[in-house]
């Protein structure tokens, strides 16, 4: 997903640092805690939050837990933003960056739980790198997660679902979950959906999930 | 797959025990190679193979190769007998038995692929320990196959392929190839089917299939 360029979300960022913030960013590591109301929650993070459904979603439905939306696309997190400026979520913080860099702006063990969400596919081979579950994204992963936390994905796409269970598989990653049709699923009462998520299920599509832990 | 007792198949085992086997037997473990025309050809293992199709398509692609078609019901491989009477494929042997005690009737590394199709899928929790897939059942596959030697699994049934993915996994095996639409995918040009995959295709259903090998 490539959104037109939105002019006006410099300024709005500029205006709200409370509830965002841009990298590059110095000292953002292990202090993460101290920019949500309730600093003792336990902090989970997605990345690519694209237009912001699941993450404000998930941070209504459980206020008991902290989340960051990270997102590339200056365009998404902008509408990200507009929602936050009026839903003023106390557990929820956004964060314009690029999660090839998680480890520089999380300490070892500062995420609970992390979440992809119809990731883009790169479907060509010699793309496969910038899959979000390539190997060395998995690395990075694993070392900002504490023990025990999870990976959580879903996806509608066959290929890039396929890889994923290969990449995490081979990065010794243990899964704890996965289904190959959850809103057919028990986890579907439960299941907070994404933009794409509603889109490509209404279309008749499955979409595949899994949750997994590092294990080494 | 319950089939009908056909009273006729003790005899005609009796009457050909060049082309199968029948356990319990002695001396089995590690003298396969000697009960087929060429004892210098790899092993490739089918556990339940129902009424034979694949293995006798295999066998058929494959002069390279020779088969083992393993099935616990009399009545089953009674009609793959049938069939080898009238073929005399030199790479291709029955044998009467039960998967749960392969390291009984193979030796360590004798066999080169292990082939699963459509395994009964047991989907009561309960039942998690006959499923082909559990681990108690991987831990004997990884002792008869030979280094890097690969399980090779198909199915219809959606929950047997993700407990047989996590179950994989759990036990140290790493993924070679994952479909999640075989019939789709690029191996289908070179895929034998089954009975039951014929079937369950005919109906629309997805087939589902991985190659793992044991890395520990
Ligand atoms: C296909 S969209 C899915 C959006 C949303 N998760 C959903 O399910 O509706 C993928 C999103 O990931 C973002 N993205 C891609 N690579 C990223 C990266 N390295 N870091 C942060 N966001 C990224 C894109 O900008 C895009 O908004
Ligand atoms: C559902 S049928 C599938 C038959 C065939 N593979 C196909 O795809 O058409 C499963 C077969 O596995 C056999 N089977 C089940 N458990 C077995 C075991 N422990 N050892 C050998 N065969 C077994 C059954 O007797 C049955 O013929």
């Amino acid at each position: 997903m490539r959104l037109r360029n939105k002019p006006w979300v410099p300024e709005l960022i500029e205006a709200h640092q409370d509830l965002i913030i841009q990298a590059p960013q110095t000292d953002l590591a292990g202090h993460w805690a101290k920019r949500f109301a309730n600093p003792a929650l336990p902090i989970e993070l997605e990345i690519g939050s694209g237009k912001g459904q699941f993450i404000i979603g998930m941070a209504q439905a459980h206020p008991e837990i902290n989340y960051i939306a990270m997102e590339l696309q200056s365009a998404a997190i902008g509408m990200i933003l507009q929602k936050q400026i009026d839903l003023k979520l106390p557990n929820l913080q956004l964060f314009l960056g690029d999660g090839a860099a998680v480890t520089e702006f999380f300490a070892p063990g500062e995420i609970s739980n992390l979440y992809l969400n119809f990731s883009d596919p790169w479907p060509k081979n010699r793309h496969a790198k910038r899959r979000l579950t390539y190997s060395t994204f998995l690395a990075q992963y694993h070392q900002i997660l504490k023990a025990e936390g999870q990976l959580r994905f879903k996806t509608d796409n066959q290929g890039l679902f396929e890889y994923s269970l290969q990449s995490l598989n081979a990065s010794g990653w243990l899964f704890d979950f996965i289904s190959l049709d959850l809103h057919r699923s028990e986890r579907q009462a439960s299941n907070v959906e994404t933009e794409y998520e509603q889109k490509f299920a209404a279309k008749g599509q499955v979409i595949y999930a899994l949750d997994a832990h590092f294990e080494g």
